[in-house]
């Protein structure tokens, strides 16, 4: 799949408004809306990109270059008519794109997240357009792109519609009749992408595809670029995030998530520091300084959220950083929980309480490997239903890391060292028994095995 | 992908060796052949089959049903014409496979590994022909069907071919071109499948697919029902076993096995007992029984691998066995450690022993996090490159249970309980270190992510 990205205009409006450098070549988070644009849809598989360039060519093919550094090949086309409207930009690609069945036409000032176009290449359904129903939450609706959708078809378009159910995201799915509607369209001095589509629509050949709960926006001023900004950094947090992430430590994550994430500090530096505060955890709790490592274990849970935040704001997730961070959080607990067992042996020494910790110890452990290998049999996560009750509550109110070590601060906080022990062994193994039925009657409802 | 299986001969040659039942329905560890082979064609997928009958038609309708018990739909195409040989048989099903556009032919009598049709049906070459060129080690080669392949085609095929490279392992992607073929063949009295194979091949439409190193068997009489068993009880082992595995282990394990897979013992069961043997090792650590202590660690290392074999002898490999005996294996890993340490501390009661003892539970842990995370996320196995030339010796002398069971064995046995779990603790934990470091080189090469 080729992608061609329109990034020829001046981007009036933005300068108006305050901007100095060329619109798409912004900054958001540390990398421009374009480099966005480019790592987003390598996300969902695009390697080839095309950049029409018009306006200030030289700095954008400068920013750039040729997508060595991005993983991917970019290769420009030049428009020198660019003052004639997005769609005279397009037709600049007709040559190079004449013989392909279909290819992604971006913009260059549009972001969106990357799971939006996985989604969308995934139904390959060929020439149709993204749109967005949830009209009340666009910004900018006078100057967005209004739609008519009538049977999953685009029945019109246009900035000015008076009649509309959803917005253009700026997405679409081509083939190359478009250049051919353009071309049909290109009667007057100025020459618009919707101009183009509009044709192609009345023939009834744009369908659709509806983005549902996913975020898009098209940045056409800095007020909204800073608007957008603080969108993202305050819904960074992940899906399966368990309660404390979501209530409690997001608070404090996406705080430190917004200092960081403007600092050239990469995610896996954030895994290690969190890794090393668990560590400094340990050693608190094992010199008896139960109030201080309780704290700094909650610390290191807080921290623990701040890598992938960063990560997905800045899109550099990379698989290595999910498995380092797997890696060090369990070694982390591991010192945690010594720690703790070590001081409280010191109290008072029965070999009883090693044990507990050892039990505390493995059930961390149970707990993500229990989910680590039904991933790697079945290529898919484990889905605790509701019928199996218990498993169901214990997941999502105290299995997970986040409870786990929220638990362990209050018990440094209450003095509470021991009991804290106890409780994480008991729970985390129960959990592991209980998965291990889950996951039987799971995989045998599967007759695919 | 639907699969057409003769099972209409009398199989006379079987019963003049001594046979009693119809040789299809001949058991192997407790499945009758032509259960294999529903059986092994359903693990590369198949879900619809027709079976055509002749010979005893309802014993063998009566024996496999409609399919429900095996997750498969099976449906039975009379042949009272079974006599008049193969191709006869072949012709029955002319109408209801006219309009596939490619279907699976089988034997009823053969047997063979199940990824090798995997593998066959992943390349999809339609109207192609598995061959097998080790001819040296084919059982009866006098009775086989050879075969002349000239640059991927079948030249030439026939039992007494004087000029040949290759044995029809009697496993065909057919189009319904061969039901033409074989009505063109239909000049005398007997018509068989090699007949039609035969003009489709002079007109160069049979490919081959050479199932290199994989085994398979026509099976005609009992002496070679016999020998096939042997043969397959030798070679139960899993290709990634460790050397402890495969030089000590499995002279047990294989005789183990071979007694068991005659059983109505279930492999999840052996899962179990091999568990319980685990706890039984700790409990004999725990009270200063090391010698019983360590072999007992042994004999569950060598019951760890007879689940498995009995699985694929019988067929019955699942996803919830491997994910039941991964969480028991780790678990009695755990109690072994936790028995041997808690005996040395009533020795010497020194924190420091439980110390050790935690890194080594934590280690083993580690060995199998690292490695099922990997999987999880990226769906294929970590390959240990000779690069890191470390980690390579670690992970295939060191590091897998079978050896970690076998030095805490050696530890019992020579009362060296503390420098043993001392050894594992560090060498599983480095090699929990150099794997992260190989996992980071090997995914930063992934351009993909």
């Amino acid at each position: 799949m080729k992608a061609l990205i329109i990034s020829a205009g001046e981007g009036s409006r933005f300068r108006e408004r305050g901007g100095k450098t060329p619109k798409q070549l912004n900054s958001l988070f540390g990398l421009t809306l374009l480099e966005r644009v480019v790592l987003s849809a390598k996300r969902a598989g695009v390697r080839d990109f095309f950049i029409v360039t018009g306006y200030k060519a030289e700095k954008i093919e400068q920013a750039l270059g040729n997508g060595g550094k991005y993983g991917v090949k970019i290769k420009y086309i030049h428009n020198p008519e660019w003052r004639k409207g997005n769609g005279s930009s397009v037709l600049k690609a007709k040559n190079l794109f004449a013989e392909e069945e279909s290819f992604l036409l971006l913009m260059s000032d549009h972001i969106w997240e990357p799971q939006l176009l996985e989604e969308f290449l995934d139904k390959r359904k060929k020439c149709s357009l993204c749109i967005d129903r949830k009209i009340s939450q666009v910004h900018d609706l006078e100057d967005a792109t209004k739609v008519l959708v009538i049977n999953g078809k685009v029945k019109a378009i246009g900035k000015d519609l008076k009649r509309y159910n959803a917005i253009d995201c700026g997405i679409f799915l081509c083939t190359p009749a478009i250049f051919t509607a353009l071309e049909e369209a290109n009667t007057s001095d100025n020459i618009f992408l919707s101009d183009g589509i509009r044709i192609l629509a009345r023939k009834g050949m744009i369908g659709t595809f509806d983005i549902g709960e996913h975020y898009w926006a098209d940045i056409d001023t800095p007020q909204l670029l800073r608007k957008v900004e603080k969108y993202l950094c305050n819904s960074s947090g992940k899906s399966g995030d368990g309660p404390i992430s979501r209530k409690f430590n997001r608070l404090f994550s996406q705080r430190l998530t917004h200092l960081l994430v403007r600092t050239k500090i990469t995610p896996n530096s954030v895994t290690l520091l969190s890794f090393m505060i668990g560590l400094l955890s340990g050693g608190l709790f094992w010199f008896h300084s139960y109030l201080f490592g309780g704290l700094a274990a909650q610390l290191a849970s807080i921290m623990d959220g701040v890598d992938g935040e960063i990560a997905r704001l800045k899109l550099t997730e990379t698989r290595f950083g999910a498995y380092f961070d797997a890696i060090l959080d369990r070694y982390a607990d591991a010192f945690i929980i010594l720690g703790m067992t070590y001081s409280q042996f010191k109290v008072s020494p029965s070999p009883w309480i090693w044990i507990a910790g050892i039990g505390a110890i493995v059930g961390s452990f149970m707990s993500m490997l229990g989910k680590e290998k039904y991933i790697a049999l079945t290529g898919k996560r484990l889905i605790v239903h509701r019928s199996d009750g218990l498993l169901k509550w214990l997941s999502s109110h105290i299995q997970g890391r986040d409870v786990r070590l929220f638990l362990i601060m209050g018990g440094g906080i209450l003095n509470l060292v021991y009991p804290t022990i106890l409780f994480l062994a008991l729970i985390s193994n129960l959990c592991a028994g209980l998965r291990l039925w889950g996951v039987k009657k799971d995989l045998n409802l599967d007759l695919n095995q």
